[in-house]
Parts: C-alpha cells; sequence; structure tokens
C-alpha cells in the first residue's frame, strides 16, 4: 500500500486526547511551515491562525464548543480564522509583499492590483467572507495530511459558535471571522472512535469519467 | 529540511502542462484513494468528482474558463463537485453504508439520523452548498499535498464559469455543482513560472499564540 494512503487511513477524528502528551516545538514548526505554504486563491492567504494555549480560554471556549473535551484536553488548539474583508490596504500590502520577495518594483504590479481590485476588494463583504472561508478549508486538507504523515492526532471541528468564539477571542475588531477549528495532539488509549471502521464511499459512487 | 515542507515547496501553481505526459494509472489510482479517505463534516462526503477526458468536452471548458491552457493540456482534468442539497434519502443512504461497514443494526442509527436531519437537512439549499462547498476544499487540500508528495503538479482553478460548467456537463440535474477544478499532470519545461519564488506572509504575520 502506498505511504501516503497508509498515513490517511491511520488518522481518525480524534475525541479523546492524552493531555499528558504535548506536540514537541520542531513538530509545530513544521505544522507551521505547512500552513504558510498553503496555496491559496490569488496567493492572498486571507487566514490567520490562533493558537489558543491560555487554559482558561480554552475552557471558555469549550463552553460555545457543546463542552467537547478535545476543546480543553489535546495539545495545541487551533483557531483558524478568515479575513472578514479585502480592502486596498490589504491589497497594497500583499502587492509589498510581493515586490519584496520577488524583487518586482511595484509598477510591475499595476496590472495585477487592476485585477485584486476587479475580482476581489469590489465584491461584497459576504462573498468575500465566503471565498476566504474557502482558502481557510484549503489550509485544514494540507494540516491534516501532514498531521497524520507526522503521526499527530487531529479533529476538525465545525461544531462550535462562531460569534461566541469571535466575541471571546476578540476577532470581529481584527477584521477575522472563526471558520473551523482543529484540535492537534496524541490520541487516549481509551478513545473507542480510533477503532471504529472507516465509512467512505466507494469510488464508483465518488468519480465518474466523461 | 523535512521531507513534507520541502514536498510543498517544490509544487506551484502549474501554468502551462507537457501535454505528451500522461499520469499512470496507479498513480491516479492513489489519488483517487486519497480523494475517497478525505474527512469531511458528519462523514457525508459531500461531493462527486468528475475527471474529464473528453477532449472536445475539455475544448467547452476551456471557453468557460478563461481560455487557460491548462483546461486542454493538462494529464487530467478534475472538476470538482458540491451536491446542491442533502435530503432526506441522502441521509438514508449515508446510513445505510454508515450501517454496512460497521455492521450496526440501522436501529442503532436514530439518534445520529436526528441529528443530521436536525443539522444538516433542516438548512436551506444555499447553506447546504455553501457547508458542502467547504468540504470540497478539504478534499482539493489532500489533493494538491498529495500530488505533490508524488511530483504530480496540479494547478487548483476558481477563474472559471461555474453555471457555464453546471450546463455543459449537466450537473444540476445530478443535484450538483462545480465548486472547484484542477488540473492535474506534468509541467512544460517552458513554464517560467515554476522558477518565481513563493511570496508567503512570515509566521508572525500568520500565526498568533495567546
Amino acid at each position: 500500500m502506498s505511504q501516503i494512503i497508509e498515513d490517511l487511513k491511520w488518522r481518525y477524528a480524534t475525541k479523546k486526547y492524552d493531555s499528558s502528551k504535548k506536540i514537541s516545538e520542531s513538530d509545530l514548526d513544521i505544522l507551521k511551515n505547512v500552513l504558510t505554504l498553503v496555496p491559496t486563491s490569488n496567493g492572498l492567504q486571507p487566514f490567520k491562525f490562533l493558537i489558543v494555549e491560555n487554559p482558561e480560554l480554552r475552557e471558555k471556549l469549550r463552553e460555545k464548543s457543546y463542552n467537547q473535551s478535545q476543546i480543553t484536553d489535546s495539545s495545541h488548539l487551533l483557531v483558524m480564522c478568515a479575513f472578514k474583508n479585502i480592502d486596498s490596504d490589504f491589497v497594497e500590502n500583499y502587492l509589498t509583499l510581493n515586490s519584496n520577495h520577488r524583487n518586482v518594483p511595484m509598477e510591475n504590479l499595476a496590472g495585477f492590483r487592476n485585477h485584486l481590485h476587479r475580482t476581489v476588494v469590489a465584491k461584497s463583504e459576504d462573498e468575500i467572507l465566503d471565498a476566504n472561508s474557502k482558502q481557510v478549508y484549503i489550509a485544514l486538507g494540507h494540516l491534516l495530511h501532514a498531521a497524520a504523515q507526522m503521526r499527530i492526532d487531529a479533529s476538525p471541528m465545525e461544531g462550535f459558535d462562531a460569534d461566541g468564539y469571535d466575541e471571546i477571542l476578540a476577532l470581529s475588531e481584527k477584521n477575522l471571522h472563526a471558520t473551523v477549528v482543529c484540535a492537534l495532539g496524541y490520541r487516549s488509549e481509551e478513545d473507542a472512535y480510533q477503532f471504529q471502521k472507516k465509512v467512505r464511499k466507494s469510488q464508483e459512487d465518488l468519480f465518474e469519467v466523461i
């Protein structure tokens, strides 16, 4: 069996963590590098990742997450946020980054600026948040894949009160919205879910060749 | 450097493919396996992947994709679709799959059925499509990651007329919507983009520890 498939079969949505086991700084650094390298629409990286360490904050977030234990018991809690809006300033910052990284004069990026204004900035805030949220999910896909490769357990979680999160973490004033949460760490031996058989559709159901 | 990081640094959004190079059946099978194993909300896998081989169809889709050459010149073109709606039948099919895979009697899944009706089926079609589209992006993240590991080039593409795709591929009548497109294959040596430096925000910009 391919190593990739073996990795993905190893993972499952962990329900109970062994809270005594912590992700090492070097492994965490790899995961941060993965999230940094995630490709995004127009390269805008319209997201920010909060790593919540404060135990009191994690208790508060757990209350907004149907009391799920992963929020407090995992090694690391990642709140994956999308930018609510992309305005001219955001675009200028990005173009400056682009100019610096690639050593291209800003005036050569005028066409790209126009493109970004026409196709991104001109959209409604709802449309922008929606598009940005999807980029967060690309990041989630990469994160889950990399964590599995590294035998780090993960729980992608959508079952939480996003507005409650925004309030507790003061996200709105930072132009951010909590899109999805990912707990990371090491499974408890007692977590019965790790022994459940995966339920997946057949390739005949999922693919169509035309 | 970690192999994972090396893989992700190797990839880029390929603009020009070497149309003479084709992905082997065994490699394609691994990618299909990856897409099958992608985790989704409630395990519903609310997506379908069309592999477009027909050259005339690919020409037509290229017209709806700003004439981007990846649509016709890549080895494989994947149209990643979300289900537009999730109704009782969808849920029953999923519960049956669950029951069969895990050898659990259907009556034991009554609580799960209620949960899915309350939290998924009860939503508006727009909300369901939005939630399903995000799951497609988790799949995209896994696909891009796996392709990079396998040194298969990929181009995630949002620049296409989704309604045009829906019409050409008769998606609406299958309860599907074209969410994102991914061309797969092997880069042309002439593609200058492969030599461009990646533009990425710093970790200080992307992460906040609280």
